[in-house]
Parts: structure tokens; sequence; C-alpha cells
């Protein structure tokens, strides 16, 4: 069976993204209609070798369509996914417009799966520094629970689009050089710094970016009284996200039983060598599916605690990869 | 009262750094010896407009020195540190060789200046990523017990020395050029990425660094059962650090209160603007005295928990600033 593809927002970082992962993972699209805005219609994308040309969105571009990948931001998400829905199509969304929708299901296939089949039209693909932190911890919580989750991250350009990747090369060629540069993309100066995620921060002190960490992963784990102490901040690196992670559990299991769920679950490979110091590193997540985990220890400070430190792709298991996986599991 | 100074490692990062703080605070400077491996030996250095040659290192190096400030590593501090003594300077160690030893007081002049008068003829200047993370939290130690740290490091290339930040530099210019680069300073690529902290894993999975971190807070703040969950990474900045942190208290400041200790407390800028998104960068904090402080917020995950953000230059505060401040202090 194959199907009748869309993907909004087909020009962005994720909605390249996604074309290459459709085309890598053979998924069975029998059509596939790229729509982005006015602006960037007419542009022409390569898909399985043939030329495909990027149209305008309007309500009424999802006739006969049965998947419709939306990564267009918030707003667009809202306005169109409806229309989408109407047509008879399932909407993947990557925004973040409804995954705090309790109609919408709020999923990473390999921690929530049964989640998908409540899917009303529209299902919600995760934040992706969500995605990466919970793909990081999953083996830990198929053998204990976890209490709390304090979580600092080192976000990559590419989670602000394909223009603020651009940005971090041109400001730091323009540093290089000596020369100056203004910041357009990003509110601050990227070359060789960095900076608390640029997202509107809270009456209560954290910015969206966290609060998202926060909120679904109660969602995702089903768990509302999880307690999870995030700090977002953006690094000069690429497209992965990089993230500092100490758990809380109820128990203690042994170091070998931890070691043994890594090694066995799908979507997460073991970097941790402590002889050769070879630990995750964003270069070497970036362009891969697996989100790479390491520097597993014991806490130093609490008894029944755990720290590792995770690198996933932001553009692959933190957006497009996910959503994929999603409409695979349908 | 003017001082017979000498610089072991004038010429490294931090010993440069040291010239220019001695410059700018007009520390009473009557004489100053220069000294370096024999490689570097015949080197020319300006102090107040004045050129001083690069002396090589030896056992008689000593002879009428009052102050010398250690910064070539641990073990030409253990071999020459004893020379100094005899001669009767007193040594002011920026290497990790004598951090931990009973005799030797671990100072942070704003923290534990009581310490100083126990010398012995050595006093210890603490690990850079310990002085901005324990600078950061002074102001909320005075106004309740710290229980527990939880700290994720984001560090410059300055700490690894001069040749690191250089290789930040080449590595970075190398990727934009599309051109090969072989790391030397660092065992990992650079540009654009990020890595566990290069020292030594230890059987617990803690690096050096960390360890110090944990090891040099329970003595700075005479608080051996203080629980720290520290982890060190190297991030592509130059030279300045930051910590996202959280403390876990024994009572609840009001944030008012909390506010006002961070105001009140020299040595820490507050830079936490909300509504703008302004908060510590690296490189704002660089070439600067103060260690930057902001995103204070109440923990999200625990009652009795403060969040925050904090940067710092490496090579001030972190290293050379403090060395002096002891140095005016004794």
């Amino acid at each position: 069976m194959k199907h009748h593809v869309a993907i909004v927002g087909a020009t962005g970082a994720v909605g390249l993204e996604l074309l290459r992962v459709l085309e890598e993972r053979s998924f069975p699209v029998k059509s596939l209609r790229l729509l982005t805005s006015e602006r960037s219609a007419g542009k022409q994308l390569a898909f399985h070798g043939e030329t495909i040309t990027v149209e305008a969105l309007h309500p009424d571009s999802f006739a006969g369509v049965d998947i419709a990948f939306f990564s267009a931001g918030g707003s667009r998400s809202r306005e169109f996914a409806p229309y989408a829905v109407r047509a008879g199509a399932v909407v993947i969304d990557n925004s973040s417009a409804f995954r705090m929708d309790p109609e919408v299901p709020l999923v990473i296939p390999e921690i929530n799966p049964e989640a998908i089949a409540q899917h009303k039209g529209i299902l919600a693909n995760p934040n992706c520094s969500t995605i990466i932190m919970l793909m990081a911890l999953e083996p830990l919580r198929r053998l204990t629970s976890i209490r709390r989750i304090v979580v600092a991250t080192y976000q990559a350009a590419s989670g602000a689009g394909a223009q603020a990747m651009q940005e971090l090369l041109d400001a730091t060629r323009a540093y290089l050089q000596g020369e100056p540069f203004e910041p357009k993309a990003l509110p601050h100066p990227y070359a060789f710094n960095l900076f608390s995620h640029n997202s509107a921060v809270g009456e209560d002190g954290y910015n969206e970016e966290e609060r998202k960490m926060i909120l679904e992963t109660r969602k995702i784990w089903n768990a509302p009284e999880i307690a999870v102490s995030p700090t977002c901040v953006r690094v000069p690196v690429l497209r992965a996200h990089s993230e500092s992670i100490v758990a809380e559990l109820e128990t203690r299991p042994s170091l070998e039983a931890i070691y043994a769920a890594y090694r066995a679950f799908d979507g997460v490979e073991l970097v941790d060598d402590r002889e050769r110091n070879h630990f995750p590193m964003p270069i070497e997540a970036t362009g891969r599916d697996p989100v790479l985990v390491g520097r597993i220890r014991y806490d130093a400070g609490i008894s029944n605690g755990v720290a590792l430190f995770a690198c996933g792709d932001q553009l692959r298991k933190g957006a497009a990869l996910n959503a994929v996986q999603i409409a695979e599991r349908l």
C-alpha cells in the first residue's frame, strides 16, 4: 500500500530532512506534494531522482493526501492542519501547536507507540530536546522508575532553522576575518559564543523550550508527577543537540544491567570508551539516526542517581526521522 | 611595601594574564622575574612599559623573591615550589599539585579568606570551574545551606592552554574552507563540536575535572558532606566558562532576598533580563573580572531548589585574577 504524501514547509531545514528520510527508508510514497509559503513556491526539489516543483500552501492543497507532514511553525499548523484532516489526511505535526492538546497523541514510537492508535486525525512530534532526552533515558526507565531529571542542553543552530545554521557559519567566518557581523536569525552573537535558549521566558523564569521538556515528558511518559529541572542553552554547533542528564531513580540497578539495557535498545548507540576518552559528540551524531549515549555512571551526589551524556541529530531523530517513524507505525 | 615577584610559566595563557592583572591592579611590584622552560627562555615580555627577558626556570631562580606565582602545570609545581619556599617566597600555585594537600589552603578570597593565614609557604588557587561555580553560588550560600549541587559545564578552550585556543581558531578556519585539520592540542575535532572534558576518567566514571569540582568544593566550603554532581564538557568557545547549576537548599529564601544577595555581592554581576532574553554569555564575560550570573529561578523539579546560569573568564577569575587577589590579601 502506497501513500499520497504532502510536506508542509518542504524547503525548511526539517522539510528537506523529511525528504531525505522518506527516500532513505523507502517510505511507500505514491505521490508527493511539497507545500510552502508563497515566497518559496516554484522552487524545485529532487525526490528519488524526480524533480518536484514546490507549490504554495492553500486550504485546498490536501485533496487526495493520506499523510501530511507539517513543519512550518505553529501558526501555520494551527491554520492548515484542520483542512488537511477534513480532506481525509492524517497530520503528523512537527510544531508545538498541538503537542499539549489532550486529543492529540504525542509520540516517540520507541517509547509510547500505543498512543498512536488514539489519534483523531492529528499526531504531534515532540520537541527535539525532549525526544533526545527521553530516548537517552528509555533503557533506564525500563529498569526502574525515574523520579526526577536534571538536564542541561547544548543545542545546535538547526533547532532555530536553516537560517540560524547559515548565521553560525557566516558569523564565525566574519569573526575569523576580523569583520563585523550583525546577527539576524538569532538574538545574540553566535561566533565562539553560547547563550540561553532564544525562546520567551515566563514568570517562573523558565523559557518555552524548557517548559516543553517538562510538559512533554509528563505527557509521553503518562507521568504527571515527574520532576524535570531543565536548562536550555544554544551552543555554536550545527545540527546535533547534546544533553547532560542526571536521573534520580526509584531503585539502583546494577551497572551491568544498565549497560545491557542500553545495548539492547534500538535507537540508542552506546559511545562510552573511558580509556580513549571517547563519548558522544555532536559531529558523530550528525546525519545519523541513533541517539548516542555515554558517560553512564552512578551519580556522585546521591545514591539512586545515574548520570549520562547524549547527542542526537536535531533534524533526524529530533524531528524528521521521528515523524516518519510515526507514519510507518500508522 | 613593594614585592619581589616571580611568575613561573610566564609565557602560558595564565602567565600572560597574570602580567596583565598585576599591571591593571597596580600590584606593588619591586622586581619581576619571568620564568619558563628552557624552550621559551629569551623571549621578551612587557610589564608597565619595561621589557623583561624570560629566564629558564632553575632551582636557584627564587633568590630574593617574596611572592612566586606558579602556572606551569602540576609536575613543575611539585618540583620547583619547594625551592621557592626554601628561598623564602610565598608560592601561589595555579596547578592542581597541592590543592588537596591538608597543609595547603585552597582559597577564593571572597569565600574563605580566613584560610589564607594558615599557609606554610604554599597557597593553592582552585580549579577554574570550581571558582566560577562557587562564586556564582556564594550569595545563595550566605542565605541558606546548600545540600547538593548539580552542575553541567560549558568550558572554553583556554582551560586547555593557549595552544588549544589557537587550535579552536585553526580548526574552525579549516572547516569553513573545507580543508582537513588534524587536532593536536585536544583529542577531538573542535570546529562546531563539543566533547566530554579531556581529562582522564576514573573507575567511578568521573573525569579529573569533575573530581576537582567535587573535592575542592568540600575543602573550600569546609563541608565534607556536600553532594556535587558535575558533568564537564568542552565547548567551542575561546576563554570564558559557562555553567548550568541547580542547587538544593536547606530552606527556600524569597526571590527578593536572593536577588538582593546577588546585587550586594562583590565579584558577581547580575545579568538577568528576561524580557530582552539577555543572560550571561561567554563573550560578555571575556576579559572581565566579575562572574556573570543570571537565569535565577526556583527549580521546577523540587521545592527547595534554585537554578542559575553563570559565565566567568577562565583566565581571569578562573585563574590569574584569583591568584593575584590571594596575593593582595597576604
